[in-house]
């Protein structure tokens, strides 16, 4: 390795990038993961209006809506299809401004025949309780036909994004467990955390590890030693297809950077 | 009391009515507990476009926001004033549809002199980072002139409140301690809440009371008894004026139930 004498060296990583999701990426995997939003709506006389909806987001990422016309937005809509739809990731602590979210904005349209079943099954597959009063006269199925997304990760972290690339993306199949998982490799596997910040992240001078995400693409890496922290990335072999590709995952990082330890540097 | 036997008695309450807070006054305390919502403005075709905000309200209740112009949401307002925005209860906990919320909608004006320092004060009480990027060239304070709201204190529950009634009514001030203390009594004071719910409540055959929202004006109790559950409502003597007020105001309440109870019934 770097013959470096790691006792007193910082633990500031070789490599920091890595491939990582992309902001329509981002976005896709957002609008699946929550089914609540905040949604913008045209009044009688052009005023904005904003109020609380739940969705569930079809094939393409377009968010359903069942909304009666006895709520405000659902009279707006019938008369304006216009909207614009804010979600953000409520599971995300701190400085509610460096919380990851998005707005998506576009125009309603009311589907129709095999077109309004599939979109009723997409809001009910996220909001299970819809199904009871899908069939209520003043509610209406409407389908959001997103036309361009504003994503937020954070603190001078954003993007736009085009509808085009926003329908290719495809929402990240490991975030229905990440979090699980981070907390279980914090909890019973500190060694091959810090065996994969030495090893795989290049933070030679790391004391301890600690995991701060996983997406489909590699895991974040805390990096503490000599008094100072950095962050480091470590990328898996190929993007992981499903969630259950996690864990084994995880695991062969830690047996390769394992296999170059005892390999000596 | 009664007279009747109560150990065969479901524990539905006499009386589940008494003094609660006005719509206004739900509308006042929760923009007054959160500091977080989303707001809707008008885009450069008259498009609605939602986005996340952080406020904090001025003595009136109309929400002081710091915004840049480098924000979507920045560059409408100053194109055009009106602008609504929405605030839900992120604490409460259950199906988001069921949860208390508002919509606030007005216009936006930009304080000057004296108010702009007001205003300032009110943002950075409730957003106390926002001191440090409030004198940034790009960040301009908006008050949103408070004009109509809307209330929704859960399914089937809502009102329209005036601009009048809005800026009339008092936050809660025991908001800040409620939930605290309805945690203490029902971990640590089941007896007096049971004596509380048979006494006070009327309902004399529960036999066991849990503590499930304390306001200004009183206690909201879930009684359980004969294998069925009723909610009951006890009000204090008086409003209570500060956050300070709520634990002796409970335990007078205690005390008077125990005080009946060994007066024999």
């Amino acid at each position: 390795m770097s013959g470096h004498d790691s006792s007193s060296e910082a633990p500031a990583a070789e490599d920091e990038g890595g491939r990582r999701r992309t902001a329509a990426e981002e976005a896709r995997t957002l609008v699946s993961s929550v089914a609540v939003g905040y949604l913008a709506t045209v009044g009688e006389e052009g005023d904005p209006w904003c109020s609380l909806v739940v969705y569930g987001p079809n094939a393409a990422g377009d968010p359903v809506l069942l909304v009666s016309t006895m709520a405000e937005h659902g009279r707006n809509l019938v008369r304006d299809p216009r909207a614009s739809l804010a979600i953000n990731d409520p599971s995300a602590p701190g400085d509610p401004l460096d919380r990851p979210r998005i707005t998506l904005a576009g125009r309603v349209t009311q589907p129709a025949g095999e077109a309004a079943e599939a979109a009723l099954d997409a809001h009910v597959a996220a909001v299970p309780g819809a199904r009871l009063y899908a069939g209520w006269d003043d509610f209406g199925l409407w389908v959001l036909e997103v036309q361009r997304v504003r994503w937020v990760g954070g603190f001078a972290r954003m993007d736009s994004v085009s509808r085009e690339d926003y329908r290719a993306a495809e929402p990240d199949p490991t975030t229905p467990v990440a979090a699980k998982v981070v907390a279980l490799l914090n909890k019973d596997h500190a060694e091959g955390l810090l065996a994969i910040a030495r090893e795989l992240a290049g933070a030679r001078g790391a004391v301890s590890a600690v995991c701060t995400g996983i997406d489909r693409y590699g895991i974040d890496l805390s990096c503490t030693g000599a008094g100072q922290s950095a962050a480091a990335r470590v990328e898996f072999d190929w993007p992981l297809a499903k969630a259950a590709d996690v864990r084994p995952a995880t695991v062969e990082l830690a047996q390769r950077a394992r296999a170059i330890q005892s390999g000596g540097s």
